[in-house]
Order: C-alpha cells, then structure tokens, then sequence
C-alpha cells in the first residue's frame, strides 16, 4: 500500500517535511519515504493507493495517559471543589457502574473517538483492564494497558491479597501481543499507595520488564499531605523507596521542583503532561519547559474524560503550546514544533516505544494519520507545525492508519459500529440518571 | 419556518431548557418558543421546517473581538517574541498586502469559518472597513464593523487630516443596516493614540451614538508606557480624558486592577475577553471572575488568526473557563454554564445588542445554530452546559440562521462560494511568501 500525494511531515530526527509525498507501507511496516515522483517506489502504488492530496500526512498522536471508561462519566459532575467531585459523584458511581461490560463498552466509544481525532495509540489506567485489551484488540488501535493498584477497595478487584496473581495473569495474557497491547503496572498515587505496595508492584513491574506508571504532584496537597506522613516531600519518598527509574512514568507533576526535575533526569524518569485535565480541575500547571531544559523525555496526554471533557489531541496540543507561554509571560516558550514531538515522538519515547512508533520512518510500524487541509480555518497554509497545532482539531482528521490497517477512511470507522458504541454507553449514563449521581 | 424536535437552551433570564422543542421563525424574528408537541404552534410547521432532532438548538455565538483579514497571517510566524512578530512580520505584511481586496477576501474566508463554527455576530475592527461591512452583506452575517484609529500611518488612511471625514462617510453609509451591520470606532490603543485623538474620536462616536472600542492593557508594558508618557496608569488617563462610559469596550483588560474594576463598574465600561490569543501571546490572563463579581459585563471573543489561530468560538469557551479555574486554583469559578452565557448574551450586552441577539426569546432576531450531539465525542450527554463548554467544538454545528436566514444547512454554506474564498486567500499568502515575510 501507497500513501501519495500529501506534505508529509515526518517528526524524524531531521525534522524533514516532504511536499508530494510517497509513503510505502508492507506488512504493518514503512517501508519507504520519499517523493510521489520517485520512480524506484513505483511497484508499491496498487488499486490500494491513498490519495493525500490536500493532506498533511504525519505520525498518529501518542496519548500518554488516559482511563478510557470514564467517557461513561464525560460531563457528569463538573464545576466543583475536586474532593465534591471525587466523593460525591466520581467514587460512588465508580463504586456502582463500573463492571467488565461498563469498561468494554465505554473503552470502545472512547476508542472510536481518539480514532476520529487523530489519536493511534494510548496509555490507559483503569480497572478491569483486560476488558480494555480485549477492546482494543478489537478496534486495532496500538496501547499500553495498565493494571491500576491503590491500597483501597477497587471495583475490580474486592479481594487484596489476590490482586498480586491476578495482575501477573494479566501480564501473561497480553505480554506477547506487543507493540500492539502492552501490559504494565499503574500504582494510584504516593497519598493511595503504602510504601510496601509501591515497592512490591515496581519489584513485580521490574521481573515483568513492564512501565511502571503513577499519578504524581497532581495536586499542591500532595506535599503535605507525603510530608506529613512521611517526613519528606513526595519525588524524594519515592527516590529512597527505589521506585524511580527509566520504566516509571510519572502522571501530571504539576508541582514538580527543579530538585525533583534534577532527579528525574538523573534515573530518567518520564513524564505524562496534561494540562487540560490540570487545568479544569485546578490542580496546576507542570512547569514543562523546565523540564525539557533538564532533558526530562515529556510526553502529551488527556487524562480521562471526566476531566477534560475529550479525548482530542489536537486540542490539547493547542492548550499545551498556549498555557506555558502565558504562564511564564514568554511566547517563545512550548513552540508549535516543541509541542508537535511532543504528542508524537516525545509520546513514543515516554512510553518505551520510539522504535516502533512515533515518527514516519522506514522500518517503523506504519501507524499513519492523513489531516485534510482544504479547509477554511486551516487557509492559508505557512507552517505546518504552527498550523496542525493552533489552528486543525481533531475532525480534520481525515484517515487513520495503525499497524498499516486503515482504521478510518474519509472519517467512516472501518473497526467499530459506532452507532452501538454510543448506544451502550447512554445506556450506562441512563443508568447514572436514574440513581441521581449526576 | 419551524425548527423542531430538538433540545432548546434558551440562554432566557430564565435559562430554560426545553426537550423535543419548537421555535418559530417569521420575517427574521422568532415569533414562537415551546414544545413541538404544542398545538397552538401547528400552522408554524411548513416545508421548510428544520428537523433538529439529534441536535441542540441554541442562540448563535457572539464573537465581540475579531480583525477578520488578518485570516490571510494565520500562522505566518508564531511562538516569537512580541514585538519581533509584530515590526517584523505583522506590521511589514499589513504595510505590503493590506488593500480592499484583500480585506475583502479575508473578511469572506473568516466569515465561512465563523458561520461553519456557530458564530452568528462579531465585532471587527480594522482597516478598509467599508470593505468588511460589503463582504459581511454579502454573507448575511450580523456584525459590528469597526473603523480603526491610531496616530501612525495605517494601510487605508495615508492623510490623516482626512481621516475624519472618512470614517463620517463610513457611519453615514451603515448606520441604516443595524442592527445587520453597525458602525462603530475603535481607537487602538491608549499608547498608539495621543490624548487629543481618544477625546476627539469619543466626541465623534458620542455624537453619533455608536460604540467605542481600544484595545486596553493586553500586555503589563502599557502601564509603565503610559505612567512614563503621562504620570498616571492607563484606566486613570482615560477616566481623565472622559472617554469611559456604558458605549466603551475595553478589549483584552488583562492587567486591569481592582481599582480599574470599580471605575469600570461604576461607569459602565464593558470588556472583551480574548483568552486565547492572550494565552499565545503570552500577554497575561484578564481577572474576569473578578470583573464579573463587580457586575461588569464581559463578553468572549477569539481576537485574529494571526494570534489564536482560529476563529472557534467553541475552543474559546472551552479555553476560557480552564484558564481561569487554573489561575486561581478553583475549580468552581467560571463554570460551564457562565462562560455560555458569555459567549451569547453576555456578548451581545457588550454590543449593546442585547434587545435584538444573545438567547432564544420571541420578539429576538432569529440568530439559532444547531449543534449535532449524536456524536461520540459528545456521548453520552447528562448537561447540556457541560458538554457544549468543555466538550462541542465547532466542527459540530450542523446549521446556522442568522436574522432567519438559513446561511449554513448540513455544514454546507450558502451565502459563502467557499473554494473561491480559500483561493482567494491563498492568492495573498503566496505573495506574502514570495516577499519572504514569513
């Protein structure tokens, strides 16, 4: 199969944008890059052949962190004090709703929706996470699915002591599915996880060779809330804990310090930002340039829908450019460049995967998203990078490759009825209605 | 003509919301406001009844700041630092390429990308303004067309002795469109205009009862310029000169105090609130939970596509009830439902258009789009606020009326030829490459 036709912007090292463009794919790989009128690539143009013209032809977005099924939750509670939100709409309807059918049904509207936008692979965090790889081996998008542990009662799994079995079971199931479903291991939080839970999961993560994933310094409480517990401020917690290294990704670090920034650069540590999320809760706003000045591997990401309320990379590629730079009254801060590696590359690398994904080079999977540029609000076309971040959304996506199976064409699903997708989570939300928790 | 079937929010005093409505449109004006199940409103329903099942029907949104030619910048130089993007790019290129067919053309690009994302009014301020009101007839679209002034030599007006007369002839011509087309003046700024052309410009607008526009403390800079050129801060300076009252609008107000916030309150000034552009700008975040404690009224706007990129009303209203839960770290100001309000009434307060546009009322001007939520990312739907703040974009509004006109049915565009308005516009930016200004 051809890609033909498109400005492709690569996202490779040399950063190089190509004006009709020739990408060749075979067997779910790259096999070649150049121009439309390259005569040695002509055998790969079949009946099969994508027309890009009018496209940009760039990587698929990497959302480093999500929790799909809370799109059963998109617009519930919104507006209020975080802990009215948790305990008051959030945890109960968790407590009440969430089963396997709830997380299959509602991973797959959310599946059909980053496919709509862009989107190719994700990270997700939640409970009954097989249902989510069972999902996502259905609608063939790429993922790292992480078995989520918190020293409390999880609707998944009411019994603690074997949880442990369970997520190697887990693991087992799914490890040889990669680079299309990858398990790890998501520990809550420092404030919901004990030490020995902490250490013992990262131990089982570490004999695994999986991600080790955490929601960090989401919240400015947090400090006090480590410091008062254990004597010390969360990052050093962790550190002397032994639970920091290349295969942790830390989620949020809103409230990180440049000590801890010179931490994480030093065991490499990465990073999942997401500022929209950060932002309507009020939780805070990571400081991300410094953290690429430390040379910290940060990635973009739009955490669930109950606190965005999307899943639209696009947007938050918009919302990322702009918020650094307001907030350090510096425009030249978070370029549209900066921001596009981000969601890509930087993705890629944050999750452990940049030598399959990421960028569009020969030798890589071929997961591909055509943007169509004939548009008004995407006329007239200077700058790629400042173009596809301030200006496209997540609907001009016109197709989506993954793993060189075409996943949307002229934006129609090829691998989920989107019409039953929806139907079963408003089924859910009815549910929801009715036990007034919204 | 009916719409029908759909889910109405009003956006009344009353703020109602009414399933499987019906709104009545005769000789621009919306003449009926009920349930489609309602008989006295039978004969309502012809042919040309609209089915909004499916859909949200709501007022259209009101952009109250905009420069619509700058469409032919967008993305010409971004993420630079203000004033090497303003002398080096902007200034050059509006100094180059300004002309009445350009602002022409680039007021009809805008104008498709507005009407495709539910703005149904906006307010412009710019140059060749006589040649936006034409376009923005020839649209049917509703706007505030504002001739600018500053004491330099601008695109339009090479003799400023003669510019008084000009922009006479200007509001002579309109003035009889209102509430379709309605002049007004915008002084740039207090640093780009001397005492006398503020006080002058006031008297004139004063005279013939039209709206007075500046941009106001967008960057914290203007209050050191300003105390170094006159002795005092911005707001007192023109408080002093006189020129502050119920018909001025302040645009952006990003630094104004709390002292500012009492004059403006006790006077009546309004203001525009651009986030996005402020954000990309790096130019600061405008107090506007504060503002709207003191019952001042604000009202939402996007600013150019050389500072945002886009035109989206929805983006913005997402944006701006983000930005302002993350700077003051709570999650409970500026909620969903405040930020639609000032993005409808609240804009057409600011305009002064408050009798004729902002909700769905009889006696109003049919100014309704509709939003088509049978969508995945707008699944499942439990608040219409919510979902239409945090979650809608403009993409998603299938049909939009203005003055009772249908100018956009199934996003197809009918007072706009829209290949012919994107050539156009591509026409000017290939010469703005050719001059290597971007």
């Amino acid at each position: 199969m051809a890609i033909t036709g498109g400005t492709l912007v690569t996202i490779s090292a040399k950063m190089e944008i190509i004006e009709d463009s020739l990408v060749g794919i075979k067997d779910g790989l790259i096999v070649a890059v150049g121009r439309n009128s390259d005569q040695e690539y002509a055998a790969l143009k079949t009946k099969d052949t994508i027309d890009a013209s009018g496209c940009i032809v760039m990587p698929g977005l990497v959302n480093t962190h999500t929790h799909l099924p809370m799109v059963c939750f998109r617009g519930m509670a919104d507006d209020l004090p975080l802990m009215e939100w948790l305990t008051g709409h959030i945890f109960p309807a968790e407590a009440r709703f969430v089963n396997k059918k709830m997380v299959y049904d509602g991973a797959t509207l959310a599946m059909a929706e980053m496919i709509l936008s862009g989107t190719t692979t994700f990270c997700d965090g939640y409970f009954f996470e097989d249902a989510i790889a069972e999902a996502l081996s259905a609608a063939g998008m790429r993922a790292i699915v992480s078995q989520g542990f918190a020293d409390f009662i999880t609707p998944d799994k009411p019994k603690l002591e074997k949880r442990m079995a369970v997520a190697e079971r887990f693991v087992t199931r799914w490890q040889s599915y990669a680079p299309m479903i990858t398990p790890a291991y998501f520990c809550h939080s420092p404030y919901t996880c004990s030490p020995a839970t902490l250490v013992n999961i990262k131990e089982a993560a570490r004999e695994a060779g999986i991600l080790y994933l955490m929601h960090l310094l989401e919240n400015k409480d947090e400090i006090d809330t480590i410091l008062n517990r254990y004597g010390k401020k969360p990052v050093r917690h962790l550190l002397d804990l032994g639970v920091l290294d290349e295969q942790t990704v830390a989620v949020h670090c809103n409230w990180l310090t440049k000590e801890d920034m010179a931490v994480f650069a030093d065991l490499g540590v990465r990073v999942s930002h997401n500022p929209e999320s950060s932002m309507k809760l009020a939780a805070g706003v990571a400081p991300v340039p410094e953290m690429l000045k430390h040379g910290i591997k940060v990635g973009l990401g739009t955490d669930g829908s109950a606190s965005n309320n999307d899943l639209d990379m696009f947007r938050e590629m918009d919302t990322a450019a702009k918020i650094h730079k307001v907030t350090s009254l510096d425009p030249t801060v978070m370029s549209a460049e900066t921001v596009l590696k981000m969601a890509t590359t930087g993705g890629a690398k944050v999750l452990g995967m940049e030598k399959f994904i990421g960028s569009i080079e020969t030798g890589k999977q071929a997961d591909i998203i055509l943007v169509d540029m004939n548009q008004p609000h995407l006329t007239p076309l200077y700058n790629c990078y400042s173009q596809l971040v301030y200006a496209a959304r997540g609907a001009d996506v016109k197709t989506s490759i993954i793993n060189g199976k075409i996943v949307m064409k002229d934006r129609q699903l090829r691998t989920i009825d989107l019409p039953t997708a929806m139907e079963n989570v408003r089924v859910v939300a009815a549910d929801i209605i009715n036990q007034k928790l919204c």
